[in-house]
Parts: C-alpha cells; structure tokens; sequence
C-alpha cells in the first residue's frame, strides 16, 4: 500500500480518536488499531503523539478552509457570498464533528502550540471574511464608506459568532446546517434590528 | 491584615501573572513576591497552583458577569440594553485585559477543568442574552415570532462574535470600548445589510 494511503488512513483514525476521545486521553494504541497498521509504523510515519496531532489540525484545518472557498463564487452579490459559505462552513462541520472538536475544542485546551496551529487557520478565514465585506461595501459605493477598522471588527465578530453557532448547533440534533447558515444571515445580514420587525433574511428575495 | 484583604491581593498578584506570562510560566515565586506574602503562606490560603488559578478565573468571570449585568436597566428598549451591556462588557475587559487573558486564552487552552469553569460563565452569558433576546421579539409582538431555537442560536452567535471582537479589539490600541460595542451594534443590530446600504445602529436615533 502506498505511504499516502497508509498516513491517511492513520490520519483519519487518528481525527476520530482525539475527536472523540479527547487529546489526553487518547493512546497511540488505539489509533494504530483503528487504522489497521503497527504502533511502530504509526511512529515511523509520524514521529510522536504531538506530531501526529498537529498534522490532524493541519489537515482538517485545510480541508475546512477548502470547503468554505469551494462554496462560494467569487463575484455572486455579498449575501449570496455569506450565505454560500456559511452554508459550506455549517455542512462541513456537521459532516465532520471529529474533525470540528479537534479545531474547535481539542486544539485550543490542549496547550498553546496547537492553539497556535488553530489560530492560523483562524486567520485565514477572519482574512477571507475581511475581503468579502470590504468588496461587498465597495461595491455599494456607499458614502461614509466602511473604514478599515471596522470593517476587521466585523470580520471578527462574524468569524467569533459562526463559531460559536457551529459549537452549539453541533449539539443539536435537530439543527440542521442549513438552519445555523439561515439564523447565521438572520444575525448578520438582517441584524435583530429586522429581526424584531419582522424582517427575516431570505435566500429568496 | 485580615485574611479576606491577604487573599484579595495574592489573587491580584495571581491574575496579572498568568495574565502577562501564561500560567505554565508563571510561577508561585514570583506571585507571592509581586503579592508581598511569602511563598507557604499562598499555599496555605489557596493550597496549589491549580487551585489557585481556579480562584482567579471563579472571581473575573464573576467580576465581568457583574459588570454586564449592572450595565444594564431592565425595561429599557432591546437595542439600549444591548447597547449599555456591550459597552459595559468591552470597558470591563478593556480595563481588565490580565484578566480577559486568563479568562479567553489562558482558562481554555491550560486544559479542560479550567475550560469547564469558563464555559460555566459563558451560559449564563448566553442565558442572559438569550432572555433579553426573548424579551425584545414578545415586546415587539411581531407575527411570526421568533422560535425558541432560533433565539438560543442567535444569542450563541451574539456571544461567539462580542468575545472574538473583545479579543481583537484589545490588540488594537486605536479600538475604544466605545468604538468596539458601536462596531457589535453595527453587526449585531444593524446587520450587514444595513451597513451596505449605509444604514448605521446609532445610540441616538
């Protein structure tokens, strides 16, 4: 079997027993076990527990970020945009609930090297949200403008509430991810403003 | 002195130390030093550093509870509310960032006791939003109201993006308290939407 295959197959037990089982607790044992392979080949390929665990963050970090940027197309209005890869971003995380508690919760406790990994990824996306609202309000050619700095400050809070959303609503069964993209554009795009008034975000206008 | 002032200064002492240098680093030395006790006599009144730090980050998050809460009038409008809670939640953490670092970084990525003493304040954060939320869509009386389960998500996200803009805004020296609860009100209240269309949450309409 090719090295590739095998490490995948390492990497994907390796998501789901930390994922599941949490960092600590989590032995080399039962990942080697799980992916079908020796404990010593586990090492061979990925040298230590630490190791094995970063490079699990830095694959599902880079496969979340895909997810996002394959779901939206670039030039599509603003809310199209947001709601394409919030709806991305939900589905992704739905679909890979290992994965997300390894970015989201297991990463972050674990101790600041990996919390650093995360941050990263972070970044990335809090830069690809900046991008989306700076286009969006230029497009508007709106007078004030949105100076910079506040547009970053969206970008963080949009980025800090979809997390959030996704935390929560992964412990509820009966939300969908269509749902948390929706309540999602119902906060952001529309705003409790609207909210109170009736007004709801629509994919449909 | 009596016990209650020893223990108010050693818990001081104790927040800015994890604070500025993370709570591996920090060591019970130099917070006795900064605290002006000898070293046995913090183990004597808080018996270890675990113990220790589980003080310091019971009393902030009950500190920043308390601010958010005294900020706010009841029976004011939803958008004054959530106006005077946000600016009272970036002031308190503007004021106290030793004590946003405990409790943002430093609780959640040590390890998951202290974590879970975190997420303890975050619902009842959550829970607070969450009835205020509740309180402003029955006061508007609007047909259809808002679920239940979309509130509980609104008010995930609400929380989710005041503390990733809390941790922006407290690396940016150019981003006031006021500046960054105005940013909230723009995303939470306004939405973007509105913002693209230039339409801004003001506290004086």
């Amino acid at each position: 079997m090719p090295r590739a295959v095998r490490e995948r197959q390492m990497l994907d037990a390796a998501v789901h027993t930390f994922g599941q089982r949490g960092y600590r607790a989590a032995s080399m044992d039962e990942i080697a076990e799980l992916a079908g392979v020796s404990k010593p080949l586990v090492y061979l390929y990925l040298n230590s527990k630490e190791e094995l665990f970063t490079a699990c963050i830095r694959r599902e970090a880079a496969a979340l970020i895909e997810a996002v940027r394959d779901g939206v197309t670039p030039g599509e209005p603003a809310d199209r945009q947001l709601w394409d890869g919030l709806r991305a971003f939900f589905t992704h995380t739905a679909e890979h609930p290992d994965a997300w508690a390894v970015l989201h919760s297991q990463a972050r406790t674990v101790g600041e090297p990996f919390a650093a990994e995360v941050n990263v990824m972070r970044e990335e996306i809090v830069a690809f949200v900046t991008l989306l609202i700076a286009e969006a309000a230029r497009a508007a050619h709106q007078d004030p403008s949105l100076p910079d700095r506040e547009v970053a400050g969206l970008a963080h809070a949009l980025v800090g509430a979809a997390e959030s959303l996704a935390g929560w609503a992964i412990t509820q069964p009966s939300v969908s991810a269509h749902q948390a993209a929706a309540t999602m554009m119902n906060f952001a795009w529309a705003g409790l403003g609207d909210l109170m008034e009736g007004r709801f975000w629509s994919p449909n206008p």
